[in-house]
C-alpha cells in the first residue's frame, strides 16, 4: 500500500494514528506531496483524486481511496478485526456521528479561519482557494469563533465519556487529534478551563499509536 | 424509533431513502421540524442534536444520532445484513469515499451558495447563517460552480460504472439524489450534456427504495 499525503498536517496525521494504532505503519510506503507548491492542486494529483485532497490510499491493485474516513475503514477492516470504527451497529453510528462532528465543527471551521483570514500556506496554495476573497476576513472569522465552540462542545464530551466516542477509543479520537494540530498551526489556543479535553489530549499522547503516529 | 427531519428536503431525503430499502419505513415514528422558523437551532433541538441539523435518529433506548451517514451506518447495520455501507474492506472505502465526495462537491456546495446567495430559506432562519455576509454573494456564487463541477465529476463517474460507488446501489447514490433535489431547488439544472447523470437519476426513481421515500 501507498500513501499520498505531507508529514505533519492534520489530515495526515489522522491516517498516521490509524496506522499506528493498527501495526500497520511498516506496510505502507509513504509518497511525499509538497502542500505549499499546490501540488495537490494540479492536473498529476487530481488524477488520482479529483477532490484535490491530501492523505491519499493506493492499493496494491491499484485502486486509489481519498477522504480519512473511507481510508480508516479500509485499514481497519480488511485484516477483519476492526478496532476503530465500531462493531455493533450502535457504536458504528455513534463513531461516525463524532467522526462528522469532529471534521465539521473543528477541522474544516479551523480550515476556512486558516485559509480565509490568515496567510494559510502562502500565496501558491491560497490562489486556488478563494483568491476574490483575500483580504476579506470576517468569513474566516466567523469559522474562529465556530472551532473555538466545537473545542468547548469536545470539553463537554470529555467531562462525561473518556473517549470522544464513547468507552473506547476510535477513528473520532484520531480526528480530533488531528483538530487539535490544525488549532495549533492556526494560532488558535485551547481555553485553559477545557481542561478535560486538555487531560484528553494528554493522555492519549500516552497512547503508542498517537505518540509513534 | 424516531426520525426528526422536514419532509421533502435534501437530507433528510437521504435518510428515507435508505428507510425505504431496508423496508424500514413503517418502524419509524416521524417528528416534523419547521426549519424556515428555524427550530432546529433552537435550545430544545440543540439539546438532541448540538451541531443543529436534521435528520437525526432517535433510538428506543433515548440515544439521539444525528449526520446522515451514521444514520445510515445504524439502520443499515442493526439487523445484521449490511446492502448500503458494503461488506468487504474495499467496498466500505469505496462507498464512503463517494458519500463524502456526494457532500462536499454537492450538498455542501449547494448549500453554502443557497444560504449566502439566494434568500435560502428565509430571514429567520438566515439570521443563523452568516447574516454579517448578507448581500456579500460572491463566497455562495463560487461554490454553485464548485456544484456545477460537482454535477460534472458525477456524470463521468456514471459512464465508468452503473452506480455511484460501482456495481451495486449504496448510500451514496441516496446522497447524490439528495445533492439533485437541493439543486432543483436551488435553481441549478443539471446541464443535458450530463446524460449519464439524468439516465442515473431516471433509473434511480424506478427503484421502489426511491419512488416511495
Amino acid at each position: 500500500m501507498k500513501i499520498y499525503d505531507t508529514p505533519g498536517f492534520p489530515n495526515p496525521l489522522r491516517v498516521r494514528i490509524v496506522l499506528a494504532e493498527k501495526n500497520l505503519l511498516a506496510r505502507v510506503e509513504f509518497i511525499n506531496i509538497d502542500l505549499t507548491a499546490a501540488e495537490h492542486k494540479q492536473p498529476a494529483f487530481l488524477a488520482i483524486n479529483p477532490t484535490g485532497t491530501i492523505p491519499v490510499l493506493e492499493l496494491d491493485d491499484g485502486t486509489y481511496i481519498s477522504e480519512c474516513t473511507a481510508i480508516t475503514e479500509y485499514l481497519d477492516n480488511f485484516a477483519g478485526n476492526p478496532t476503530l470504527t465500531g462493531t455493533t451497529a450502535r457504536e458504528k453510528a455513534l463513531i461516525h456521528m463524532m467522526q462528522k462532528r469532529a471534521e465539521s465543527e473543528l477541522i474544516d471551521a479551523i480550515g476556512i479561519y486558516f485559509h480565509h483570514a490568515t496567510a494559510g500556506l502562502g500565496p501558491i496554495l491560497q490562489a486556488y482557494k478563494s483568491p476574490e476573497w483575500a483580504g476579506r476576513t470576517e468569513w474566516g472569522q466567523m469559522h474562529r469563533e465556530k472551532a473555538l465552540a466545537g473545542l468547548g462542545y469536545f470539553d463537554r464530551v470529555l467531562r462525561q465519556q473518556p473517549f470522544i466516542a464513547g468507552e473506547g477509543f476510535s477513528m473520532a479520537d484520531a480526528t480530533v487529534l488531528g483538530g487539535l494540530l490544525f488549532a495549533h498551526y492556526a494560532n488558535i489556543a485551547v481555553p485553559e478551563e477545557y481542561s478535560a479535553l486538555l487531560a484528553w489530549k494528554a493522555r492519549m499522547y500516552l497512547r503508542p499509536g498517537v505518540a509513534n503516529a
